[in-house]
């Protein structure tokens, strides 16, 4: 007995493995398209589940598909949501078409499925066709940007749980470090003093403003083009299907998903994604900064700044014994080159959309739900395995602040920028302390230089000593 | 009489010419950084104005600078703000130091012309001095940010007002061509039909999300880190300073300013650049797809599309007589490049950062005010030259819609996919229209075929015809 | 029994899976960086089996390395290349620590298979020891790197090679089509005839140069920097080890390999990469560019340009019955973006390289692997799939010709660039040909425009009729 | 008497300024394109000069151009190529068309100019007519091309000659610096010793490589297209003049041209300016390494590694006195920021070439052109005011290495792998020498420790010691 069915379409006949579920237009696809090698994220796969599921429902219930015919479906969608099904998703994850093998491997797969639970055999399309029942009032072209809504949705979810927890982690080593006195760097140069929890604190800052952005930037995921069909204007979509299908989404994903107003819009334009990666980009850069201060930090530790310790990880070296390495940061960093990277291409993607359609979203999707991925993981063992245990160096941070020349900014208010300027000069030259200096030329007392150079209210606003100005 | 008056800093002593307001520190920056021979942004010079104002005024109020100098700093500020002393804005647009040579570019031009309106000489810094009065309570790393922000914002207005106007165009043009009926493509291949004012609606949407996107992000502009001074920490800016600077410059400029909350986090993160120039980016991406999309449409005449006209602009061969190119969409395509390049360089920049500052924001604000400026120049002569004359070849729309194949889309719900395929397969081979063929296989009626056929029906949602299933 | 066993490094013990070839090192790279989900490139790890082979040779050779280790080892590392042991390499593409994850993985597993290979158990390291034995004068630093330019110059020659058949095929092509006239678009807009096959060999030259420009990329790879240890200096490493590796390495891998010249040099700076990257993206830019020439050309069929075919792949459309699209233009596009995003991320990488290394080189050669793969594979099919299969539309291609008005470009020398211009413009607004009117306003007789107007004569240098003009 | 003089076209009329050179086609540019304000690069406008002297002469000899109009159309173009001109350049750099409005004003000032040089008024055109007599032969797309490979040619020399200045100084810093032993530092980690002579020399090596790839890069630019025409087809060029014009041209501008090989291609494909882009690109990304290094080393000098002195350019700081910012290397880095971001802004213009012809070509050439003038300029005064006068500190170099750990890796030959690790480790947690540690554990003697530990061996090939391990 054969292990092959055969298989027809408009361009010819094809053999289909006995056992696949997915069908002659998934092996057309596997053909043409072997680029990566990688096939569709699992997220993907689960959202087309729900964009499946989602539309028997509302084709059931507004009573073009026959009721035995929506169940089947329906049964079979919720095991593509439950990831049973993922081995017979094979089309590759770049791939020509606008996504349109994308969304026939999961027509046959679901078709496939639905017609053994009717109690018949794979390929008997009769029963259930991918086309005319799976993908009934579908297009590629609505319900594939569909299921990249609510996959992007999802893994930004975990997205922002990661970032929520690595902020809180920042706030608390801020606080942790409020009291540890370091010298403030400028130009990598010696500039005034400044306190490690303040540093952290810009941290927890600025990935507070991402966690903002990304979540500003999913807002308009939610608006769904199901019901556009081909180029968005609804044809062979009734109105009631297109308000229910929406409507179960939601009820189905627990997102608010809605219909979007200009479906012709929706269908075309990819600045949804744009968006969301624009904001990856941005958080990417933030991250990368950081990772890059942590590893200046902890540089050394004997001939580095050696302001911070890093938990060690792993022997940094197949060849120095003892050397561990800031690897947790440099994943980071190199998470944001990936992120950046694919933001580029998300851009170039976008930017090739022609009238009605952007054929170019199977590498866009690729990319960008990449990058959501990558950036969570990252993020995860970031904060786990080397924000959370930073240690800080307190003696040597503040001997650093104490042999540094910066500290002469605090006497400008009283003598002005050009004396000050001087004793600077002479403290780098002669390698001696600016108090020093200062006493010996009699530019300012005991008292007040106890008071300007206090390092703890240098770090705050204020001008310290400004009472002898004023007196 | 020498033509130079001479002066002295830190390094060592320079010839000034002696009709300069600006001075050594710039005379020096002039000499490093001979780079793009582009001088800064006009509205980066004015926005020094209204910083160095503000801070005189905040600074007189908190008694650490007397009044006289106070009033002769804020006069001279003034004719900054009004472009008056603009050609003595000399420094590079990309200089190295983070700003120091703009700010200080400031501060000296503002001093000099402060001692003039106190009766001194150019050169006489014992009456006001560039750093310790002009830039008194000031670092470059807090004064150089908020000159970028107000310079930004008030291009960003300039830009959103005519991206408005744009949006406005393109609503009257969805108006104008809401009967024009045409054939939709996907994959540049026929698909089903649309009309042209859908189109011109679809613009009009992403065009308008554009707009609200350039809009938020300006929001953290608001919040400028005045009073940092150095590296955040406020050293030597009084808290009644800082609270008053901020007041002062949102009265002066009318933008709602206010202190950043914490400022090490203000001085050392550029993601509010980034989030303007990503918006910008995402702008950009759609304009282009526009722009090529009307090229496409207004291909030809004769060997084109041809659907649309755009007005003639300008001759568009030196060797074609007759020729007129779509030469508004292409600068269209051109600025979107280099928007998008910009957004590079400022995303290269911005992850450049390191520790309390980022050195590197003199090239960063070069590309976000370029890409502010051309983006509002692009669009308002794509409005006035190109959109606003574009006119429809209603008739050859209709016959492109006539001749194609794929209106055998609508019959799809009445006859299947399969049976469909095979009569667009047909039609497509024997270069006969589908209504033919549907009535020469007895697939469907005639009085059938009128009402799923109708093309403007095919243009909204619903399934034409619907009753002869559902009868 | 138990199923794991435990090891142990300087961080402390871990329990490793007993039938796991990996080791300790590569748990803690697993549970470090669970980022990406794809292991190494096949390639990558093949390359590692070269690397460790060839050094094993060499330090046998030198007398550091005992011979029956040295013999196990050698015999490991063919596994390794013959790819049995793939499934070992388990740590992942992006990864912090510069590749010593990479390389630690690769030591363990040939460690843990020399081992067996002499009789003992997985994990009995006193007899093979992965850093002592299998790292032996190797440092992460330059067995990592030259395991990228290994695996770097298989995947170019692959490409390559499909490269070259592409190019054979467009020259095929440029033939068939030589007499194929067509009208010829500059801005979309009519211009002046061309051949068919004219532009095929644009096609082709352009892609000849891309050739040429990929083969020369990759001759930096050919120097490689063994020996170099940890940061260039070559310490633990013998002169006659280090020339001796690079022999064995050519010998084993036929490539011409040599000990880069200066080895610090080779070992920090990664422009062989981003070299060998920019190379790869300006192939993709105009691959891309070719891909769209060939879906404007056979855009419609109906409603587009229509000058060629391509051959029916798949089903275009879910819903749109009969429809077909060009979807191996279209993943052309989508590898070409992919690559060009991949060379920003490598261009990102490559500059983050700090004094004696650059540590981003994971993501860096993660980036650089794929571009070369997935071009490789996507001309393939790109050829197979379309461009084999590419047919004219002879007839229509000429009518175009005839009723456009560019071949009034033709008159210009006879009559002048004004004169002409007005012929132009009175044939497009009256819709009439340009013969009809120069021979009505009897600006040239009809003897002149037979030869002037020869549209094939058009298509090569040349003044048509120039013998008019000077008789 | 009116200050215009009235011209027409095809479009309409206009009236242009009556001193102006330029004309009409050139003033509907103008007001079509006010984008960035910037003029064409003086390069550029010098090459027209040269296209069109060229071009005359050659459509002299070929007997279809007048040799009094020629001779005055050349001696305007020598004025043009002298500068003299310049002001009559007013399109801006950015602008729709292909270059048509860069090749119009050309012309039109030309003309004008050739007119008066004839005895005639501005505006005569009936005496020379921008289009039949200075654009004779000649489309845009030869032309704006051929005038783009002589302005990228000549800036590129500039180009190579600064870079070959750096390399040079380059070198007798690493033979200055050949001496100073000093930490290599991997991951920011302390890694094991080097020379700061070993590290200038791998900065030589890799500007040396650059310095070849850009040479390279420019070869396809001695390949022009004069004699394409529209579309590279030379319609109405004679094979004669195709022949004389590219000699002429070699002769004026004593570079190597040639008439490209196939002028189809030439015309449509422009990939010989993203190979000179990405060649540029990959310097600036090495030269962004090099000046990130000098600013790690050179950081402090207090609280920072002050391993080298660069030389004090500028007060760094408005509010800190007596700061010294590494200012040169700053303007580096940003100069590459921006080079990085051009070649993106040039790959999008160079993907996005249709068909026949490229009309993002403005764009294009800006940024080229822009890219070669500030590596150019950036260069120069990076070598002059930075890296010629850096010193190191040699004491404080040589401390940092005896307190290190990482020449540990020198006792891995003599007692493997994990025994170093466990003498590194203490080392560490104790904060005591290692060799202190060797000789208390018997790990090692002390004259096996001096040979061993010796550091300058430590930095060139070999293992320290390794008679002690045969013998």
């Amino acid at each position: 007995m054969s292990e092959y069915r055969t298989e027809r379409d408009l361009i010819g006949e094809k053999q289909v493995p006995k056992d696949a579920y997915y069908g002659i237009q998934t092996m057309r696809a596997r053909e043409n398209f072997p680029i990566t090698g990688y096939p569709p994220h699992p997220e993907l796969i689960r959202a087309f589940g729900y964009v499946k599921k989602a539309a028997a429902m509302a084709n059931r219930d507004v009573g073009v598909l026959q009721i035995n015919i929506a169940d089947a479906i329906i049964e079979a969608a919720e095991e593509v949501i439950e990831g049973k099904l993922n081995q017979h998703f094979i089309v590759d994850a770049i791939q020509g078409g606008a996504g349109t093998s994308f969304n026939m491997n999961a027509n046959e797969v679901i078709a496939n499925r639905a017609i053994e639970l009717l109690g018949g055999q794979k390929g008997e399309y009769m029963r259930v066709s991918p086309n005319t029942h799976v993908n009934m009032a579908q297009s590629t072209n609505d319900a594939f940007p569909t299921a990249i809504h609510i996959s992007a949705l999802r893994l930004a979810d975990g997205l922002t749980k990661e970032l929520e927890k690595l902020i809180d982690v920042l706030k608390l080593k801020s606080q942790e470090f409020d009291d540890v006195l370091k010298m403030g760097r400028t130009h990598l140069q010696d500039a005034v003093p400044i306190r490690l929890g303040q540093e952290f604190g810009a941290y927890q800052r600025v990935l507070s403003r991402d966690l903002g952005r990304i979540r500003r930037s999913v807002d308009h995921l939610y608006e769904v083009n199901m019901g556009a069909t081909a180029v968005g204007t609804g044809l062979n979509a009734k109105p009631e299907y297109i308000k229910k299908v929406s409507k179960y989404l939601a009820d189905i994903t627990s997102y608010p998903f809605k219909t979007a107003e200009d479906l012709v819009d929706a269908t075309q334009n990819t600045d949804a994604y744009t968006e969301v990666s624009s904001a990856l980009k941005i958080a990417a850069i933030n991250l990368s900064k950081i990772a890059n201060d942590l590893r200046l930090m902890s540089s050394g530790p004997r001939t580095g700044l050696n302001e911070i310790n890093l938990p060690s990880r792993q022997p940094g070296s197949s060849i120095m014994p003892g050397k561990v390495n800031p690897v947790m940061c440099e994943v980071i960093n190199q998470i944001s080159f990936q992120v950046i990277g694919n933001d580029h291409t998300i851009s170039l993607a976008s930017e090739a959309g022609q009238l009605e359609l952007n054929v170019m979203e199977p590498v866009l999707v690729f990319n960008l739900l990449q990058s959501l991925s990558i950036l969570q993981n990252g993020i995860r063992v970031f904060r786990e395995y080397a924000v959370e245990g930073i240690t800080a160096n307190i003696d040597h941070c503040r001997e650093l602040v104490e042999r540094s020349v910066g500290i002469v900014t605090a006497i400008n208010p009283h003598v002005g920028y050009e004396v000050a300027s001087r004793v600077a000069k002479e403290a780098i030259q002669s390698d001696r302390p600016v108090r020093e200096i200062c006493l010996e030329r009699g530019i300012l007392t005991e008292e007040e230089l106890n008071e300007i150079l206090d390092p703890k209210e240098m770090t705050n606003p204020g001008i310290a000593g400004s009472h002898f100005i004023q007196g």
